[in-house]
């Protein structure tokens, strides 16, 4: 019995059998939003399962070879940009949380193992117990991770650090992501969709998609919100992932629905703001833009049907930029050359992007102004109001920028959460300003010179050179350990790259 | 000879046959743009000329019967909206200016003389030297208005008061707005476009748009900017109507046209801010849009081609909304059902409205926060940057709401005008707040109940009865004499409707 494929009513049954003892009414502390949905519990995580999921990627290669080479072209995004030494605002955006030290543009999926154990972010960790960041942060990297939880149950899996599961999490986002791999569908050569991460199922319920009841096109959409979506690391319950649709998918709900848990995911270094990192909502802007309204699903434009040397035709795999496949993407729906539509793309781009900078100015502003604030002795309840503007700014800011193709999927969809976050950032700069001069303070505050990276991470105390050093480190002795472990186990038969 | 249908070159050629001693060199000040270009001094406007226009639409009623009953059909648009009833805001965002007694949705063409006769922004003039509008408040409203052109020259026309064109410009917009009516061409069926205000041809040249060299299809086009577009009234030359886009046609190069030449329409009122007052920059905004960039001209959508009664194919008149003859507009180039094209078009529009509410609520307490510290001794110098920023965020909002359409022509384009407002009303507020906190004024600076017409016209110090007063006096007593010479004169069959 593949439980995958299951509603969460009938995962929640399945679980009973290996944990009758465990009762699924929630005993742990779990707050309920005004839709009357809510995160699971810790009782409510599902348990290990008998389900065997081959996560090694490589298996595939002879049998899919079609499927699995195009794949496997995704190693040819190999550029890495990066995004905070491009625009050094956003070093001081996220001041005091990890982004700060190293956030980068995007690589092809074959990367993802390679770039999360590579990226300052995750630190580095000398044993299994240590590093800043929790198990939660192997989750989209690939197929090892539904392994891990039908083998750990969710608990087993979250709980502990990142370290954790180094030489676990070792096969990029690959095969047994999205295809039920040891089903008969499978070995048909069907493509026998699954989604194997319970939290993700638990999300598409909660926004009324059931798995299991949607169409084909449904299915391959949500297949991608595996991980293109925004999430959150429950810390009441043990770090576990969880995607914030419980009063919808909208930037308005889903910060509604952090501000009613009072959420956050830091607390700004400067200006000591609560704050919201989004993720990559990527599915969430794309279902409500012009694309998703219109059913043209990610798979529409990012894996077209193309045509093999030996003239079969195939899913391809090398998921990028629609305009490289053009005619067997785009060209589908729309009748304008590819230079015409390309421009227009490209001019929307630039647009997001202006506004978006200005949204960025204005926080950047906000938080030294708010720094200056406390500095100068303002009280915890003459800045909250101020703060949570700031925390509503850059929360809308963030959900435009840190998706992927935002501006292509739903342009409309990026410019009205950042015309809704400068409404806040006005708020923001309109209450810092009477807290400032109240306190006796000569405006406007000055900003810093933050035009480079290097010295945007000395305004913030970041010293990047430590942090490099360190990283090399880790990478020098504990990857190769993780590695040998790996392959030994034959979870991969070779290394990830390092680069 | 037909001049209309010349470039601006051979325009001034032609002038000089009936002025030769009038240079075409400016005498008076002009300010030119960094573009090089400028409006045009009182000696570079059209002189008189032997053109005949024949403005009677009623005159086209036979022979042209399928287009002119489609184009009497606008009579059928018959609803007033009083939109500063629906949202009292904007009695504050004028305030000062006329626009703040009465701001209606637009009718049909048909109503477009009764409509400016009606509103009370054009007073209650009981004599042809006296009211508060200049003459070019006429310029839109109907073929009389190419016919005195041609009659008196721009300076004729243009010079002196509203009222002295009441008894002249009595057919609403109609036929020879767009159709040389007297030519061989029109004669024969065909449609003989012709755009025959010289301030048209002139800011179409500015963008590089000759009209004699356009192709069909721009022409089109560029015939509806007779009048939806951006344009201001010079008062440095006579208070002619002149498009400000000699840097560009988008929000940003029109603004800095504006700053340039340090152009206000008015004074508000409360904050002193010097102000624009966009126009409907309807052509502005679907040139740049999506509709715009794919060469989908405002003809495609709401002029079709249909077939009468007798199976004969004519092009519809009835100027309204697409969605009112799907089949033959939206449906040529979308696959969608009307419902679901509907529905969309209806999300963006709600989605747009939210954040131009956003933006209208910071420049409301804007002006009342500006008021406030004007009332609390603040100086010019101190206000300046913040004055400018109000008059930036509001014309940009402006920009977005005063058009037709725009959500529907290029909702991109309109949000982020919007979200650029937003960032400069957010200047705007941190700054004023600086400014009251030092004159010692408490904030939050209180707005006083807006909430309805009747509490926002008080607020704003308009006595709504005794203008509605006046009007009706003016209409009873003045109007029917209007229209009693101009059917004497036979420039109209029948006066035009009184409601």
């Amino acid at each position: 019995m593949n439980i995958f494929r299951k509603t969460l009513a009938s995962l929640a049954l399945a679980g009973l059998g290996l944990a009758m003892t465990q009762s699924a009414v929630a005993e742990t502390k779990t707050v309920t939003t005004e839709s009357g949905k809510h995160a699971p519990s810790l009782q409510e995580l599902a348990k290990p399962t008998d389900v065997k999921i081959q996560s090694n990627n490589a298996t595939f290669a002879e049998k899919y070879a079609r499927q699995y080479n195009s794949w496997k072209d995704t190693d040819k995004s190999t550029e890495i940009v990066p995004a905070i030494e491009v625009d050094p605002r956003m070093i001081v955006l996220w001041g005091g949380y990890a982004f700060s030290k190293e956030y980068n543009k995007p690589r092809g999926h074959f990367y993802a193992v390679t770039d999360v154990r590579n990226i300052l972010r995750t630190g580095a960790p000398m044993d299994a117990n240590s590093g800043p960041q929790p198990m939660a942060c192997w989750t989209c990297k690939g197929p090892d991770v539904p392994r891990l939880i039908a083998e750990w149950g969710e608990e087993g899996y979250f709980n502990g650090k990142w370290a954790k599961g180094g030489a676990e999490v070792v096969n990029s986002i690959g095969c047994a992501d999205c295809h039920d791999t040891t089903s008969k569908d499978f070995a048909e050569g069907k493509p026998a969709l699954r989604i194997a991460r319970p939290h993700v199922l638990r999300a598409l319920d909660a926004i009324g998609k059931d798995f299991s009841g949607l169409d084909r096109t449904d299915q391959r959409a949500a297949v991608c919100a595996n991980c293109h979506v925004e999430y959150y690391f429950d810390k009441n319950v043990t770090n576990n992932v969880v995607f914030p649709w419980f009063n919808g998918v909208d930037v308005d709900s889903i910060e509604k629905y952090y501000d009613d848990i009072e959420f956050k995911d830091w607390v700004h270094s400067m200006s000591k703001a609560p704050m919201l990192k989004a993720q990559h909502p990527d599915y969430e802007t794309w279902s409500l833009g012009i694309h998703g309204k219109n059913g043209v699903t990610c798979i529409d434009c990012h894996m077209p049907k193309v045509q093999g040397a030996d003239g079969k035709v195939y899913t391809d795999h090398k998921i990028g930029n629609p305009f490289d496949a053009f005619e067997n993407t785009c060209a589908n729906c729309h009748d304008q050359s590819k230079e015409k539509l390309r421009a227009i793309v490209d001019s929307r781009k630039h647009d997001i992007k202006e506004v978006m900078l200005k949204l960025e100015d204005q926080l950047v502003r906000a938080h030294f102004e708010a720094k200056t604030a406390w500095d100068a002795g303002a009280t915890e309840a003459e800045m909250k109001d101020a703060l949570q503007a700031i925390r509503h700014a850059q929360w809308r800011w963030d959900f435009s920028a840190a998706g992927h193709g935002g501006h292509m999927h739903a342009p409309d969809v990026l410019l009205k959460v950042i015309a809704s976050g400068l409404d806040r950032a006005a708020d923001a700069r309109a209450k810092l300003a009477v807290i400032l001069v109240k306190h006796g303070v000569q405006t406007p505050v000055k900003v810093p010179d933050i035009s480079t990276a290097e010295n945007a991470w000395k305004v913030m105390g970041i010293d990047i050179e430590k942090e490099r050093a360190d990283k090399e480190k880790f990478l020098k002795e504990i990857v190769p350990q993780w590695n040998k472990e790996a392959i030994d186990k034959g979870l991969i038969f070779e290394a990830p790259p390092a680069k």
